[in-house]
Parts: structure tokens; sequence; C-alpha cells
């Protein structure tokens, strides 16, 4: 099938294009010893955890109950449920367990611990919780340094219903960096925090089996992971703009992208629309963030083909079913007409894949091979 | 069903105040003289549908053609598609005419309109066609004074294929509005807009049957609608909190939210996690716009029961699936423990709904009564 057959607004991903992201990282992280657990996060898709697991051992990472229940059925048995796991969750995960999947939560609080594991009681099963520091990030976690630390580990240890299975962090401050110096940095402080918390558990006789740190810019500016034991990354499958910008990937490893139809042209305001807005593209401002290269609005836009840019087009507005195009100087009309097509590649690949409940696949000859579902929700 | 009961997060709808906000509206339209053609975009839900339209004509106003499909077999036979008809759409839309449903369409380019005739006339449809007007909005249409303007409606007169049904117009631009003085000018604008060209083509000998114009802002506050056939609105269903800012309607007006867990204390940052994120709660940041009381950053947050709200709490940061919980002063960590429960209000009811295929709908007493699927995607 041709792109020109595909209704719009529709996801493209390009398969090639994630083949050689899936393939870079593996080798990346494979040369510093430790194992990559790919975040599904981003693409939630089997078709694409399957690519991603190329030469790695196997487990995954998951933002939603929903993906490790979608992930378990399609034969994924390592998991690692990256959101703080609460008691009323509990039997959702109790019933991956039962059914052979080795799923482990993440969590910060003692109380809460305690609370979960009661519950995992009540459904007999037994919950591996990693507990999840903040290494600088500021989301879930518990600081390096914090007075409840060790209660947390004994928690884990003592109670029935849960075990202690290691440490967590997710660097997400490195999106806060605006060159390869600053990411190498927040690297090495990601590895410091977690190594730092898991010498406090093992000098206290807790073990600490895994060691799981990661995000995209951290992963791929990663030099020296001794001590830990896998990276979890997502983004550096599809590549976005922003990742772009801070340095994690470059432009032409963008994966993903919207299809969209040119649907009015607005010469006295020198701009068009096309059928892609807030609900096609997503309402991602990451490359509005100071220090970046480039605001692309509400995406960068390129031709059909997704070989030519011209004049810095963009989505400069986005209302609910339309986006507005703008580039530098006079908006070429000619090269444009309403129905031609052009492609949006996005600020943010999770947020703007988030909008599709599935990918549209095409090869290196820009044909459409295939289609591959996404499971959204939770 | 208890709220208690349902896995978070979920996305909730008010079933009372929906419906006083669908009567209030009809009640207010029809004692202008004119009808009401409810925009399903926001809702995207036939027993949403059937509730708008309670005391109405009977049609509606659609933003996708996947919206105008599913609304089409769930038995609804007029509707406008308000988003500008390209040729390579006339093959679905054709399909929904031959099946009889009386689908209107909007248009604003004279050329365009050449290659949409052609390929109805392929298709062996005629389509009827509104030709869109701007008056103010700046998104899509024709100026009232464009010189294209009889050239257009030549073009949809004469075309075989197509049909000159009337003029569109949307106040999009109400929007910026800040005070109901302002509201009351801009749905006159609109108005007298609108009217500026049907009596143009009129003059000219064109017909113009449907004058239909529309927002919520402006149709809260119109006073006089003389010559206008039909108001589209929207979001007046379930109000959001950039609307209760703009006088659109009253926060108490609000008849959706994302009900979410906190799952995290960071005790130290004085704030809590939930988990509802930029996936489930949007990246809408509407209220953000300068002359609005509040800034609720991602969400305005209440307790459980949507009764109580503590110190101004909203969700300051989203992450994909997590949300940052903040509020005047110290954070109240004993009243919010880990587990309990918050409902989150929408910046914009329209994007937040979108991020869900479902309603979880209750009744004055809080219990689940139904849950009631949603028609995303395109």
């Amino acid at each position: 099938m041709k792109l020109s057959q595909l209704d719009t607004p529709c996801l493209m991903l390009n398969r090639e294009t994630l083949l050689q992201n899936a393939q870079a990282l593996t080798n990346h992280i494979q040369s510093l010893g430790v194992n990559l657990r790919p975040h599904m996060k981003t693409a939630k898709s089997i078709d694409v955890a399957k690519i991603a697991l190329e030469g790695n051992f196997g487990g995954i990472t998951v933002s939603t109950l929903k993906e490790a229940e979608y992930f378990a059925e399609n034969g994924i048995k390592d998991m690692i449920y990256a959101v703080s796991m609460v008691a009323s969750k509990v039997k959702r995960a109790a019933k991956l367990l039962k059914n052979g999947t080795d799923l482990k939560c993440i969590m910060d609080n003692p109380d809460a611990a305690h609370a979960v594991a009661e519950r995992a009681v009540e459904l007999g099963v037994e919950l591996p919780i990693l507990i999840e520091v903040d290494v600088g990030d500021h989301r879930g976690g518990l600081m390096p340094d914090a007075d409840n630390l060790m209660a947390m580990a004994r928690a884990l240890h003592d109670y029935p219903g849960v075990q202690l299975a290691g440490v967590l962090t997710h660097a997400g401050n490195s999106y806060g960096c605006r060159s390869v110096e600053e990411l190498q940095k927040i690297a090495d402080e990601e590895r410091d925090g977690a190594l730092i918390v898991v010498r406090k558990l093992r000098n206290a006789g807790f073990p600490c089996e895994i060691v799981s740190i990661g995000s995209t810019p951290t992963a791929v500016h990663a030099r020296d992971l001794e001590g830990i034991t896998e990276i979890r990354s997502g983004v550096y499958m599809f590549g976005d703009v922003f990742q772009a910008g801070i340095h994690s990937c470059q432009t032409k490893d963008m994966a993903v992208s919207v299809l969209a139809t040119v649907i009015s042209h607005r010469q006295e305001l020198n701009c068009a629309l096309i059928d892609a807005g807030s609900l096609a593209l997503s309402q991602d401002r990451s490359t509005a963030a100071s220090g970046l290269p480039e605001d692309v609005g509400y995406g960068l836009v390129m031709d059909e083909s997704a070989e030519n840019r011209t004049a810095n087009m963009h989505v400069a507005r986005a209302f609910q079913e339309h986006g507005v195009l703008e580039c530098d100087g006079s908006f070429p009309f000619d090269q444009f007409p309403i129905g031609s097509r052009v492609r949006v590649f996005p600020n943010h690949a999770c947020t703007m894949a988030a909008m599709y409940d599935s990918y549209k696949v095409i090869d290196v000859h820009g044909e459409v091979i295939d289609t591959w579902p996404r499971v959204n929700g939770w």
C-alpha cells in the first residue's frame, strides 16, 4: 500500500529507523556490560518490543498494568512496572504473578509497603519490590540519604507478601540537560546515587539483586556502569525533536510521524491548515523549553516522503482537529496544495504515539507493509 | 458500584450535571428562536448525544469522519462535519450519504471545491457544502470581504457533485475573552459576520438555507440571533476550569473528572504523586493563559466525592503516568494518605476526555451506574 492510500491523520512508523535505533542502544549498553530492559511506555506494542528485545535478555519495563497484562499475554515473562504500587492494584499484579509473569514493582514508602504486603498475603502472592530512589528527578522515590530508607528495606525484607528485589532510579532530570557534558554528568550522578543506596543496603545485610537505572539521555551517554545491573530506556526506539535537541539522537533517527493532509490555505494569514490538531499531534510543547535549537510548535513538518523540510516549516498552533502550518518567509502554497500531504515529527514521541491505537509501518521504500496495534489506557 | 471499586485512572461523568448543562443551553437557544446542533467532538458518545438532543431538532456536529460513521450507525441522520472537506475524504462521506445520512461538509476554497466535486461525481453523490467564514478566529474560512467569496459560492452552486447548503462560522476567538461584555461583543460579531456573507450570497441570487454559527462561550452569551438558523456548541455539556474562568459556566457545572489514586508522598518536596499524568489528564494548559482567575496546572483537584477542595490543590506537573499534587501551604499528607483518591477536573474537557475510551457514569449519590463508550481516532 502507498502512503497516498492512507486516511489521515495516521501514525507512521519507519521500521528501518526503529531497527537501527534499537540496535544502536543494544550495542552501546552491551559494550558497557549491562542488561538493557526496554521501557515499552513509548511504543506500547509487542511488535516493537520484539525488535527492542533482539540481542537483549528479554525483560521489559511497563508504565501501566494494562501494558503488563498485554505483554504477558504476548509471551513476555520478565517485567518491572515502574510506577509506585498501591494496595488497590495488587489484585491485578497478583493475577500476573500467578500466571507465571515475573512482575516486579516499585515503592518508596514503608507504610504503603505494609498495605501492599497485607493485600498480597490476602491474595496468596509474594510481590518483588524495588525501592525507588530519587537521584535528582524529584518525581517519585526516596532520597539516597532519606531517614526512612532502612525502614523501607526492612519492611520489604521482613513483611510476608513482599520481597526486596533491589533498587530503581530514573534520571528524568536529564531532560533539563542541553549538552553532552551535562548529560554525562547526570548519567554519572544517577549511577552514583543508585550505588550509594545499594552499598547502604548491602552493608546492612539486605539483598539488592537488581540495580536498575535509566532514561534515554543518560543511557545514550553512559560511559561506565560498573555496579549497575540494568538500564531502562524507551523513547530511544523512536527518537523525537526534543531528544535530538538534547543530543540523545539526531533528527534522521526519528522513527514516528503523523501523516496529515493540507485542508485549507489562508493566503492572507500566510499559513495553511492540516487535518492534524491537538488530538492527532498531542499538546506536547517540550521544544518550547529554553536552550533548545528550535521551538517547532506542535511538530516539525516535512514533505510526504519525510525527505525534505521547507523553510523551517512547523505546526505553529493546534486546535482539536486543525494544525496551522507556518514557515520562514512566504508560505509555499504552490508546493503544498490543498489535498497534498505532509509528515509531522513529534516534540515527544511518547505523547504523540499515545493519541493512536496503531502504527502504519513503512519500509525503506516508503511502502506501507503492516499495521501494528498499541495498548493504550490503564 | 462504588467509586472505590474502580481502577484508576479513569474518567468519571456526572450524569446529573450533564443533564442540567444540556437542558440549560437547550432552553437558552430555544428562547432565542434558533436550533441547537450539539457538537459531539467533546463527548464522542451516543449516550451523551441522546441527552444533548433532548428537546432539540436532532442534528449534530462532528469533528471527524469516524464520529460521523459512529453516530450514523447509532441512528443520527443530520450532521455537519465541521472540518474542511478534501477530495481524499469524499469516499467515506459518500458512503454515509448513500446510506441515508444527511451529511453536510464545509469548505473555504474554490479549487478544492472543484476537486471535491469531481470526486463526488465519480462516486455518484451530491455533497451539501457550507462555506466556512472566518469571523475573527483566524483558523479556517474565507474572510467576509474575501475576493473569492462569490467564486466559492458559484463553484458550489454550479459544479455537479456539490451543492451550496449555507454558511458556517466558529467564533473560537471567544476563548480570548475574559468578561461577559467581551463575550457578548464577540457573539454579536460572529452573528454579524455570518449575516454579511449571507446577505451577499442572497443578493447575488445564491441559496443560503443554513446559517450555522457557534462556540460555547458565544452560545451561552448570545442575546439576539435573528437571521441565524442554528448554533453549534460542544463543551457546554461538560464544562471545565477554563470555561468557568471565562464565564461560560461555573465550576459546579463541571461534569467530567479523572479519578486518581495517591501513590507517593514527597514530604521533603511538600507534594504528593497521583497515578494520573500527562496521558490521563492530557497536556492541556489552557488555564495558564493570562487574565484567568487561577492557573490550575494540569487540573483542579478535589477530594474523592468532588465536594471539597483543599487549599487550591492542583496538579502542578505531569509526567507520563505521574501527576504532582501541590497546594497552598503545607501539603495535607494525613488527609490524603497513599491509596486515597482524588478527582481531577480538567483545564479543557475535550482534551482530557480524549485520553479515554469510555466514561464511568455516576449518579447523584456518587454510585457508578454505567459505562458509556467513546469514539476516538479518525
